[in-house]
């Protein structure tokens, strides 16, 4: 065993901050409201110019938190959002319905202070459930937020929104759509209690690409699906979950009217681009990660089996207590794999391979396996692991980490 | 944080052998076969009598082990078994076909020093998977084994089917029918690899009632769901799960023909007690265990979604780990409901206590909760979670353990 220091993820850099392209008709303010502890940027305010288009999805949780319930309310009754209110250090979840009158609470006094409609305004939470918002604390906070906007907020933002992640997860990148560069920038913010359905916590990526407002949501959700729907870290779907998709309109290229056109498919491989490596930098530094695992499962009937059998895989203490160890304690993904829930699984037709090394053909050990080959790919810090269910052509793949003593001394600590 | 000792389970007494009454028709021998470590006594082989009915459930993991395939074919070629081989130190599970030659030349090396037919041999198999089973060791070992049969084994075979369990696990008792005293006496080991359907990885029990054999098998189902199936330690179904319950026939009684009489609910009491201490004993020597947690789901629409709810809690690791820190972060709580998978949840009449402490009401935080009462609770061995859904009249118990380091050190080590 030979656990990395508990303060760094698994091959993530330090955020960049010159590296974050802004996106036009888009402004970010931060602000210390003391939500939960002084002295940190704990809001952010998102605020948009007129016209921009707005799609989100949101954890599945039913004890969805308060902010996820009104901001679901808001996206449906109005079209044109003009701002988003994210704070750190308390989730607003569990709070029944006092809860939901502290969000409206902190939407009233942004609209009141943008000059806009309370609907226009989508509040977010992130931090510890089942304590009452201090939301007076978040609304005397708004003015320095607002006093602070600007264009290159994205690096202050994606610090904002931590909790108890090590490092702030940002990612950009620009494409030419008609002659002109279009930016997609994002931010998103982890660690823990994270599985799909959503996967973030909090996932915000926004575009100045110009788009029919009806296709971000089919981007929106295909982008998640291709993303933060794809990883897990301890199995826990938070009550928080929210992946924002913003497109201000303001590239000025022809709009896009179809995502099969070319344009449309540049966009969607950006948008999903930057989304994975939010995702995936999630996972990186999942509380307590040690080890980037990437699990894929090929050969199902169909892509929804595959998945149980590799959130299966990636949801198990026992492998991932294994991947920790760099034990190559493989029999335990068979297990894994045989409990998944797939109920005809003929478990001769098995085949396994960790990266490069054949362990398991017809549901046995491979003749040609040897220990340290196995033990060689699991002192990686990025592992692959491909299992091979004989029975089709579908496959997925989904990303999670190991579980170390660090995840148990993060999460007994968390609130200490 | 104030873990116990790792090798203390929870309120989980040494095993006092005189309490195990032994069971008339039944032998058990021991030996120290060398299949994973020498000087360890890793071979049981329990005889029966002529005339005993024997009924069992096995592990739903389609990547069941090699001998809980050539088991269920056994009980289905045969009903008068004679001879139960159970090795500790390799599960033979992720074998392949060599698994299940392996098996098989067990059982006929078995059925030839006995002189009975192979098919009257169950093989049972726990320990490392992926390893190929040293069966000539095994086989080896059997004349010991046999030599030393005895009517009062039981403490010898609880010890012999040890794997990372810190304590033997037994329990007995007798009760009275027809004048006669019947005696219901079994073991079990854990301790990890731990979730219903089977939740143990082998359970033995036995009984000296006279019994219609085909009882027996709606009796062995009924146990394993009020017991083996109602626990949880990691969430991973072991390949190699095994109930097993032996009905000797030999007490003298009138023959039990129904489970609805008086003798037949008296001995199906009887029965279920001893397999739930059994399986909580489990969950009290789970790996790495410092909290025993009764998880009481009420309120539902029926017993399959309190149970969807009560495994929800009882297998996430933010709950497990809040449990080991004695920290009331009982939101943790709250997600695990929300994301259990009732599709219409409403969270607004959830309430939920720990122990006496009325914690949420109407899915909020209660006025009356104090932290300082949670903290209470949360610092005792024995916690009880109970949540009401306010859905309908169904409930249902489990127990689980809480996540420690230690799980971690344990399973990060276990091949070492």
């Amino acid at each position: 065993m030979n656990p990395k220091d508990c303060t760094m993820p698994v091959n993530l850099k330090p955020l960049d901050p010159t590296l974050l392209h802004p996106v036009a008709g888009l402004r970010i303010g931060t602000a210390m409201a003391g939500v939960r502890k002084a002295n940190r940027r704990d809001l952010v305010v998102v605020a948009l110019d007129e016209g921009a288009a707005v799609a989100a999805v949101f954890t599945q949780n039913r004890f969805c938190a308060a902010p996820v319930q009104i901001g679901q309310q808001h996206l449906a009754a109005r079209s044109d959002m003009r701002a988003l209110v994210i704070n750190t250090g308390n989730a607003n979840a569990g709070t029944g319905a006092d809860g939901l009158l502290r969000a409206r609470q902190v939407c009233d006094a942004a609209a009141a202070l943008m000059g806009c409609h309370a609907q226009q305004v989508l509040p977010f939470s992130t931090g510890v459930i089942m304590e009452t918002l201090p939301a007076d604390r978040i609304v005397a906070g708004l003015p320095a937020a607002l006093q602070a906007l600007k264009a290159d907020g994205w690096a202050d933002a994606a610090h904002g929104i931590m909790t108890t992640d090590t490092l702030p997860k940002a990612a950009s990148r620009q494409l030419t759509i008609g002659g002109r560069t279009v930016t997609v920038t994002g931010i998103a913010k982890g660690a823990g209690m994270i599985r799909p359905n959503m996967a973030t916590m909090l996932g915000f990526v926004a575009t100045d690409a110009v788009i029919a407002p009806a296709l971000l949501h089919n981007l929106v959700r295909d982008a998640a699906d291709q993303s933060f729907n794809r990883i897990t870290i301890d199995g826990d779907t938070s009550t928080n979950d929210s992946f924002v998709l913003i497109a201000t309109q303001r590239a000025g290229h022809a709009a896009i009217d179809t995502l099969d056109s070319a344009a449309g498919r540049a966009l969607r491989e950006a948008v999903v681009a930057v989304a994975q490596q939010l995702a995936q930098a999630i996972v990186r530094d999942g509380e307590g990660a040690t080890k980037f695992i990437t699990v894929q499962v090929q050969g199902g009937r169909d892509e929804a089996e595959c998945r149980l059998v590799a959130y299966a895989i990636a949801h198990s203490p026992l492998v991932k207590t294994a991947f920790f160890a760099s034990d190559p304690n493989l029999g335990r993904i068979l297990a894994a794999v045989g409990y998944a829930g797939i109920a005809d699984l003929d478990q001769g037709l098995i085949e396994l391979h960790l990266d490069d090394v054949h362990v398991v053909t017809r549901g046995g050990r491979h003749t040609a396996y040897r220990e340290e080959d196995g033990q060689r790919v699991m002192q990686q810090s990025e592992i692959g692991v491909r299992v091979q269910l004989g029975r089709g052509a579908a496959e997925t793949t989904v990303w999670t980490c190991d579980l170390s003593h660090d995840y148990v001394t993060i999460n007994a600590d968390y609130r200490s």
